[in-house]
């Protein structure tokens, strides 16, 4: 059985990429990944075959991915971030589903050894580098209506406003889409308070980072753009600013013991 | 400024702990931590002084951890999974808002220079065992009621309910709690098929790793001890078997382009 390494490498960090990420790229021959990837895991990928597909191909990505190990080339499919966090694990699975319903012609991939490496997702990254956001419930929604019909996500959003959540939103915007987190933030409005803390993280962990912090109130399409993670806390959490410093944090409890 | 390090360290699995969080500990005089997740960092917790206080003693851990990084000496405080995720980092930036506030007689605290190492959570590390739960929104709910009024709890379980969020709950069960997972399947029955698929993952990525997949309607707290992670799956969720293997997955979205 040949080897399929679904791989998460975190939110661009070297530092924060596992052992585990790097040893499943080194024992594959071939990486199927955007070239940004390859640049972040840098030397490791040496003398493997590079795969690439564009932008929006991502379905062609985890066929590609499981046609190559099930031709006994041991391959790593690679994405940023947690790839089990709205990433191209899923898409395997469901290939692989398809298969033994019969509905693909490829009975090959059941012959594949699927090793799911995870990684650390965006919103954890963010957390981090402003504090500790999640530290109590909290969900992620994503914005993107593409495979989600929008009446899908309003019904999430009044949830998460409901059960006072944090949230984070992933493909909060692209280029055809830009009202989407300015409904999100009006639904959110009904149930939290205007000067609940909002996190706006750009490039989080990499050398252009680009960390705001502002209020819901205040969040805008505008501030946001489809690299920006967008962390709404919950009504208890905090925005404290100590001399140049500033932080959120979410307490863990509801009532405090401090 | 004396760094005070904010360090998870994952699920257990040594090749899942990033580099980060190892380079915070070797920069670090003063380890503030279990016993057990020194075991599992291993050599680079030679040499350090290691501090350590009974379980439930968050706040003192905390407390320490500050107090020794004010006092001039490079302090790590180290947890398993991510420490900004229901764990110690909250506590610490809680202490410093208290302190901001003139709640506490700690000016030094706000000296302390904070860097939060974020890490591999459970769910993350269970999901990947198991395939690819979290492939669309999730939520995650603790049901520990010892900080959070149970009807809070129960709020946010309705909303999990009615939004189809995928869900991982944390603190399932405790010596003195064992009811709590049971009212949650069946709240979350009142809204998502029976047969939706469970994961319990114990000790998840270690040596004695148990996963098991189930239904929604045979969870029952028998199956279910303190270090237990369970993920329930959203409507969609999918359980698959492939000869010896099995899988969870979530579709990424509610229409699907395959």
């Amino acid at each position: 059985m040949t080897k399929l390494y679904l791989v998460g490498i975190g939110p661009g960090d070297k530092d924060l990429i596992a052992p585990k990420a790097i040893a499943a790229v080194l024992a594959s021959s071939d990486l199927v990944a955007y070239g940004l990837y390859l640049e972040l895991l840098g030397s490791v990928c040496d003398g493997k075959s590079h795969h690439d597909l564009p932008l929006g191909e991502e379905i062609a990505r985890a066929r590609l991915a499981l046609d190559l190990a099930a031709s006994g080339k041991a391959t790593a499919l690679v994405s940023s971030g947690d790839i089990g966090i709205y990433a191209m694990a899923t898409l395997v699975f469901e290939l692989l589903d398809q298969q033994l319903q019969g509905k693909e012609g490829h009975p090959e991939w059941l012959d594949v050894d699927i090793e799911v490496v995870p990684g650390i997702s965006a919103m954890q990254a963010g957390a981090s580098r402003a504090g500790a956001m999640l530290g109590h419930d909290f969900c992620t929604i994503s914005l993107s209506d593409l495979l989600t019909p929008w009446e899908t996500i309003e019904k999430r959003l009044h949830a998460c406003g409901e059960g006072d959540f944090v949230v984070s939103f992933y493909n909060p915007r692209s280029q055809k889409r830009d009202w989407q987190i300015n409904t999100a933030r009006d639904i959110l409005l009904l149930y939290r308070p205007k000067e609940t803390p909002v996190l706006l993280g750009r490039q989080i962990s990499r050398d252009d980072e680009n960390i705001t912090i502002t209020t819901l109130e205040k969040l805008h399409s505008d501030d946001v753009d489809m690299f920006t993670l967008v962390s709404v806390g919950n009504a208890e959490s905090r925005h404290i600013v100590n001399g140049s410093k500033q932080w959120i944090y979410t307490p863990r409890g509801y009532s405090r013991k401090l």
